[in-house]
């Protein structure tokens, strides 16, 4: 295993420092906890608090700030966060109009957060996502997994939320974006987690994993690498296929890497994925690439598409000032 | 080698084709030749030129846009552009105020934009980049190389020239920034040239090099691989022993990725570089952590220091709107 750190059991705790101090603009580290909280808190708005296994990053973390999440919760690497950290992260963010919960749709992550919703004694309301078409139930999930699509579900509500609405207006903002989201992954390697210190999984020099999850879980079938043409193709196939003819429309195309793939490959693959999506009857009309939801050092890279209307447009556009999306201020 | 590509020979194409597609707003491609021209030219400025090998996105396409740069030209990977290129180029980013090409120091490179200059018949400067203290000469350059630090050399003078700065005072501005600036690099694994289709050196499972170049070009020595702290404090070392005295003020610390390693180890090393900086008695006034002078899928960083007066500061803060750097915008 190489990687740059000091001791395995130190690792969520340096890099989570580094990231605060860095950005310490925009967040600070929690003072009952280690969680990521918005330097300037809005008071009134509803508090929306993510989190999840470390391993991710920049999510959640990077999407704490202006416009986006008032707390993120990481626990360690692929592990999801304690119930007790996350209703320190709730009582930290909330300012008394209440705190939704957007959950990636694992069991441990679920449970933990429902967990803490219960205990915290405070309005708390959960969107969950699960945006992943690959499989249908996977190694840590009941039900579809909750992958990249994640990031558009917390900048649309994070724009919806500073224009004042309610929680339950909220709520079910996030269930609409979560249904209007599809996303899928493929791998070329897998990730280390540095307490494992080996490879999660083993692929061949010329196999790729189509459908992959986020912390290196089985997709739909390990095949032969392929030219990006063929594996964009199999990507947008699986996401139309399961969004029907909603997929003639508008939508948010979101390339994100796995943490090992360089940038170039990143929008070679999007310019095929683009491509397939409007041959599709698609039209893009927002564009994202980069590593945003990652997984440790897997090289790879998953495809997110995300039907737009004219509100969500403009919540989309809206302005945004976290360490890893910024526009508008 | 597992990369997300089609043909070898299409990768630079193709990659460009996708980023000149998903960042529309900002710029647009070439249309005499394949460059990244700015979308909105700004009448009478003068025109930041910069450019080299493909292979280090998002540098420089993904610093073109306005408080930055006017063009990028991209040559195959790893390989200068051609001066036909670079004079297509400055044509088309010239408004009248002249042009002002900004280029790390390689011989190839050097040659190039030198030659461009000399045939466009136009009123064009350069500031020559050579941010790298690891070693004085290398594979492709006499003298010290041009690494990250080239992007607060392009930031800068990006700001200044939106002023309206004459050619040569931001070609004495450049040079200052140049001379103000450090960095140093190490390598966990060799970057893989798609046309050479294997790695471009061999470092054993539990070495590194030391000093390493954003071509793969060997660098100091050759080192068991050691913790964050300790690679930290020599990288630190490096730097404040080449700045002397002058390390003792306020600086922007950047810890730039190099491809294949996560953003959650970046701001691990960030954490023990800052720690190592504040140390040695300098400020870290201004953060920047993440990919943006890269070696395609090499595992490692590198950390740049560059000191910062009250002018430079200001125009570090000054508004940006690229696709890799926003702010203010």
């Amino acid at each position: 295993m190489k990687k740059l750190i000091n001791a395995v059991e130190d690792v969520v705790k340096e890099s989570l420092a580094g990231f605060c101090s860095a950005h310490s603009d925009i967040v600070r580290l929690g003072e009952a906890a280690p969680f990521v909280l918005r330097r300037h808190l809005k008071r009134g708005k509803v508090a929306l608090v993510s989190g999840g296994g470390s391993g991710h990053e920049p999510l959640h973390g990077g999407f704490v700030g202006e416009g986006m999440l008032d707390a993120a919760v990481p626990g360690q690497v692929f592990t999801s966060p304690t119930p007790d950290l996350i209703i320190a992260a709730i009582e930290a963010a909330d300012t008394g109009g209440g705190v939704l919960l957007i959950v990636k749709n694992y069991e441990g992550d679920v449970m933990n957060f429902d967990m803490a919703r219960e205990m915290s004694g405070k309005s708390v309301a959960t969107v969950i996502t699960d945006d992943d078409v690959a499989v249908e139930t996977s190694t840590y999930s009941t039900g579809r997994r909750g992958v990249a699509g994640t990031l558009i579900v917390e900048k649309i509500l994070g724009a919806a939320a500073e224009q004042g609405r309610s929680l339950a207006e909220l709520k079910a903002l996030g269930d609409r974006v979560n249904a209007a989201t599809r996303s899928i992954g493929i791998a070329l390697t897998s990730c280390t987690v540095p307490a494992a210190g080996k490879p999660t999984f083993e692929l061949g020099d010329d196999e790729m994993e189509v459908g992959v999850g986020i912390h290196g879980e089985p997709g739909r079938r390990r095949v032969k690498l392929r030219p990006a043409k063929e594996i964009a193709a199999e990507m947008v196939g699986a996401i139309t296929a399961d969004l029907g003819a909603r997929a003639r429309g508008d939508v948010i195309l979101l390339i994100n890497g796995f943490g090992g793939t360089p940038l170039s490959e990143l929008y070679l693959m999007y310019n095929d994925v683009r491509h397939g999506v409007e041959a599709a009857g698609g039209t893009v009309a927002r564009s994202l690439v980069g590593n945003f939801v990652t997984s440790l050092d897997m090289a790879g890279c998953s495809a997110t598409v995300s039907l737009l209307d004219e509100e969500l447009r403009r919540l989309w556009d809206a302005p945004v000032h976290t360490a890893a999306l910024r526009w508008g201020i």
